[in-house]
């Protein structure tokens, strides 16, 4: 998150401004500022001791957007392009040849593993502070095929008011994703305001290595723990070792990060990004490809899940 | 660390106190205080912003004692006798019956192999909060074979004060330990004040599982992380994702931690805990089957890192 901004909005916060201006008057609005007062509240029967108010974010279409594709698989497709010089193969190859050319469709024909293995192949081959660095140029200049905004420009501007509301009273806020999380944490510090200490996202395969002299840390690409659907609740507790009080997502892989969360003793929250709005983002919920949310949809309100409901409710979708 | 120990010591720092009371003048304090001094004052060239003052400690051996045997192996031989009631046939197995007995040698003889899967089995079998509640309690009991004590009474005074003065300079401190994550977050907080989000460790397998609408954490008690050797920097760039400028160690098993450690840009610091107390603690290094120290002893001082002679640098072992 720019400084200037996070500094307005610590301001705007300190001085009894409203600490979500980006969200309008109505359910959601009033249910996580309800939540937050009581929480904070000295005294109050549902006080949470500032150690214990852990907040968890999913990522993809939660706090940025992850239409038509999870943006770091446009990453993954360029870093395969810049990798294609050392693999002439490729360009005879499927998935590769496809991936390349960004048509994702005839991709997937060559079937889910060999999709995967070649996702593995752009992510790996690097140390890890190689990577870092390209992830980082990548998403200095990026665009997104439909918006021409950089990825990075396609964070939820209520999101941000959120994160930076709940930090002011005393929240720890983390990620907990099924992206990559090296990839989150090139920039989770700067756009967020979220150290990569408090990034849990899918972890790759890391070797210690010294070569001439100098240690590394090499990537082969593969994964070694998959951060999605069950394995949040299991994330949270290898990371964090705490269950968090509150937790959002937006998709069915999050309905286990949300149960886990809601079922702990006390006072408890979980919302759900419900992409509502076709005009100024996307719409999609059941029957989506990416982002699917069906049983969240269900099951949410009957577990006093707080669904919020974009077009209604945010009156800005992205920093200006 | 007990609540009023810590005020004073930070009372006691902020009031220009001797920050490490228990650290004898000499080499040791002189260089932790010396570094310490240097990165964190502004305007100079050594200067470190407080986000990038990490520090990462080893445990056995490094925070407290591991002698006769790592602390945590009496508490697997303690829950295997506690769970010998519902597996009859350990008193007729080994390595079983041997570590029931405490008899560790014996049940060496079973091989490596066998005498993991025991110690697997003692950590497994239960959610993760009992398994909490049961480390918890062990801890509040158990007493060490030759002193007596509580096992969290044997915590290195020196290294507490230590833990203190960084944090009162801004530092995160950090353990990175090859011993269960999920052990030392059970006194982490109350004995060293680090929280269980600044815990490294070697990983269990945990499940999510939903059992008559209550969600759990189910331990199998097999690792899938081992944090230990060429897998600690590994650790600290999967928790962390940070390099550190500073690590304790006090074995070969911390070698590649310390290397990682000290092989960034800018200030760096490495210390080597080095028992050679045999009348107040133990004294071993280089022939030890447990914290063996041999390649850190040798090429620790050729690589500028600081070996702390325990028995003439510290003025007292443990918290009185
Ligand atoms: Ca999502
Ligand atoms: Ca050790």
């Amino acid at each position: 998150m720019k400084l200037l901004l996070m500094y307005t909005l610590l301001v705007g916060i300190l001085f009894g401004a409203d600490p979500l201006p980006s969200w309008n008057d109505g359910p959601s609005k009033k249910a996580i500022i309800d939540f937050v007062e009581k929480v904070t509240k000295d005294g109050s029967a549902d006080f949470v001791k500032a150690e214990n108010r852990v907040a968890v974010f999913d990522n993809d279409g939660t706090l940025w957007s992850e239409q038509p594709l999870y943006f770091q698989a446009f990453f993954a497709m360029d870093r395969l392009k810049a990798m294609a010089t050392d693999h002439p193969e490729w360009k005879e190859t499927e998935p590769y040849a496809s991936l390349m050319k960004g048509d994702v469709k005839a991709a997937a024909e060559a079937g889910k593993e060999k999709v995967l293995k070649a996702l593995m192949d752009s992510h790996g081959g690097t140390s890890q502070e190689e990577f870092d660095k390209l992830a980082r140029e990548w998403l200095k200049t990026a665009k997104h095929p439909k918006t021409g905004k950089l990825f990075t420009e396609m964070v939820f501007q209520p999101m941000l008011e959120l994160l930076e509301y709940l930090r002011a009273n005393g929240f720890k806020t983390y990620i907990v994703s099924g992206g990559g999380i090296e990839f989150i944490r090139a920039f989770a510090q700067e756009v967020y305001g979220i150290p990569p200490e408090q990034v849990v996202g899918t972890v790759g395969d890391l070797k210690y290595e010294v070569k001439d002299g100098k240690p590394m840390l090499v990537r082969s690409g593969k994964a070694v723990f998959i951060d999605d659907g069950p394995g949040k609740p299991v994330g949270i507790q290898r990371f964090i070792g705490k269950r968090p009080i509150m937790a959002f997502g937006n998709s069915d892989g999050d309905f286990q990060m949300l149960e886990w969360t809601t079922s702990g003793e006390g006072p408890r929250f979980a919302g759900i990004v419900h992409h509502t709005d076709e005009e100024r983002e996307w719409k999609y919920d059941r029957d989506s490809h990416i982002g699917k949310l069906d049983r969240g949809l269900t099951e949410g309100p009957q577990r006093k899940w707080t669904i919020i409901d974009m077009k209604t409710e945010w009156s800005r979708i992205y920093p200006e």
